[in-house]
């Protein structure tokens, strides 16, 4: 049987030397632009993994739930942005780490600086999140009045220290090509650097700016006028940064190996034992904008292969994924040989596997596994 | 602040007597039809859950995968149907449920019955897996020579017992109205009375005949020609049942409260904290066929009221919920309120979340949680 991993069930295979060099770029390429890496780990998720960006220098990150600080926290890391609107409810989580580490808090309302400002016991640094255009959370670039009362109810306080202003580009995702990836990031900066400058005029100057997502960071060689930046998923990339042409295939770091478990041949599929909750139901448009779960790609003693043409997962169930195939390919497929499916979003599917296996077979775990 | 639930993250709240009158409604409809209940475990992977079925008389159970009917088997469960197409590569672990359990194994090819006789240490069940159109796993129910041709391997197998044939109509969740559900069951019915009927003409009489789906399960009062019936959804249901006009709003057993962290007003829009990773990225066709990613209500003493007409979440990051909501109800909302957002999957939901919180406060956890 063609399983040279030795897998048994759905395993999150992890190509640890793609995504040391994966950090190691981006560290560096942070490095030459003299702004601060603050890589975003909610993509990995993972203590160590977090030693292979420590080892490259790292000493700020970011992460997107206070549960997440706290682990990461509890691994030695001291200087911990929650990149995630603060949830007042869990104001007694937020004390405890403020306590414990250098934490950034991100703040969009003059509601929540006030709540805070009220009920913290420990300093904690604050940034005001920005909307640059993606228009998920954040104030709108251009009301710079709503900014002002935030910082000013900010600066007020006895334990809150404004850090600055922080964005994600979100809209980098909807790009057609690397050109209009720059454009976006271009813009992006252009809108920061015109808050702050309001700021600044107003008697609030030294604001940082925090910028980060995949796609611009890793298109972008020099960042301009930035202090520092948090992308998370070119850890690993998947199909969607591969899509964007934001990366190579050979830079995907991570993919989902399968057991075969069913041939259709007259469908031109195969079924394999891993579905929605090993890979995560986030699709793309595949080949001939056919719905797709995730590339596939044949297993070879260090790692996997290239992309297969023309095969990709169809369609998902619980722990079912259907895989259309070309004929040359599912034919020299057995029902229990291994298929290696590279995830749409990689950020989802390791948050459902949580345990990767390195290809000399060293389990890594993340967050919530004993 | 409106938290009557008093919770400070993303929480999946059940409300358990509606989940018990669902799981009751189901047993007594089986009962009377003399069908045997064996329902699938999968949507609420809880050994505490399985516990309400057992008060209603089941004995037999379905499950996804080998570590779940691990999990089972290690709380008391001795009859367990795997229903997925037998994953040679786990053939230890296949071993080890044999010897412990009435193990049921799903096979669709001879390859995996001439393993599985080569390789099993103890005995175990067969089901013949059949395709009655939802053209995912099974042999398709008009290919008589191919179910005989498995079945035959089996009868020859020292420790395989051919139980019968199993089929999973999940085109039934592309049908429009109730009637067009009970038209895909009665054709279920029929085409696996032809595919027994073969069977016994070539001497294999007695093959007993499993369904089960929530839509075909629920709308049915008497379920026909069959011996057994594997419903799992309708433990919870969720929005595509609700959509499928499988059930009512009033059934549906399973929210996730969702702090809110920011509002939008100018959009009609809250932003949540629950987002791909809480409610999984299974969406629907919301209002005006917006994709919606879950309906939203306002969370009581008692549970939650009945969804916000016009509201829905509209986009999921990792960790966000974007919710549209109309502005007489987002008016009324602060910062620091909870949303409750009824999941369109709730299969997908409960195995991301893993611990259920009951009206009363009683946390309930499901396998993989210590």
């Amino acid at each position: 049987m063609c399983n040279p991993l030795a897998i048994e069930k759905p395993t999150l295979v992890l190509h640890a030397e793609r995504a040391r060099r994966n950090i190691e770029t981006m560290a560096s390429k942070a490095f030459k632009s003299s702004v601060r890496f603050r890589p975003h780990f909610k993509t990995h998720q993972s203590a160590q993994i977090g030693e292979w960006f420590r080892e490259c220098g790292v000493e700020s990150i970011t992460v997107s739930s206070l549960d997440m600080a706290d682990y990461f926290a509890g691994h030695g890391w001291r200087d911990i942005t929650v990149a995630f609107p603060a949830n007042i409810l869990e104001i007694a989580k937020i004390n405890g780490l403020a306590e414990a580490v250098d934490l950034g808090l991100l703040v969009e309302s003059t509601e929540t600086a006030v709540f805070l400002a009220r009920h913290l016991t420990s300093r904690a640094g604050v940034w005001i999140k920005i909307d640059v255009g993606s228009q998920r959370t954040g104030i709108a670039w251009d009301r710079l009045d709503r900014v002002l009362a935030v910082a000013e109810q900010v600066e007020r306080a006895r334990l809150l220290s404004f850090r600055g202003l922080l964005t994600h580009a979100g809209h980098a995702y909807q790009a057609r090509s690397r050109e209009e990836i720059k454009k976006v990031h271009g813009e992006t900066v252009a809108r920061m650097a015109h808050v702050r400058a309001g700021l600044s005029a107003e008697g609030l100057p030294g604001a940082e700016v925090s910028v980060g997502d995949t796609p611009t960071c890793t298109v972008m060689d020099d960042f301009g006028d930035v202090d520092e930046i948090r992308p998370g998923n070119f850890v690993f990339y998947d199909v969607m940064q591969l899509e964007l042409r934001v990366c190579s295939e050979e830079e995907i770091a991570v993919a989902v190996a399968c057991p075969v478990v069913a041939k259709h041949e007259d469908r031109s599929e195969a079924v394999v034992y891993g579905g929605a909750i090993h890979l995560s139901t986030e699709s793309i448009a595949g080949p001939d904008g056919a719905q797709a779960f995730g590339y596939v790609a044949l297993p070879t003693q260090d790692g996997w292969g290239p992309a297969v043409q023309g095969g990709y997962v169809s369609s998902l169930s619980q722990e079912h994924g259907v895989v259309k195939l070309p004929d040359h390919v599912l034919g020299g497929l057995r029902v229990g040989d291994v298929l290696m499916v590279v995830p749409v979003h990689s950020c989802l599917t390791a948050n459902l596997m949580k345990t990767y296996r390195t290809l000399d077979g060293q389990s890594i775990t993340a967050m919530g596994v004993r």
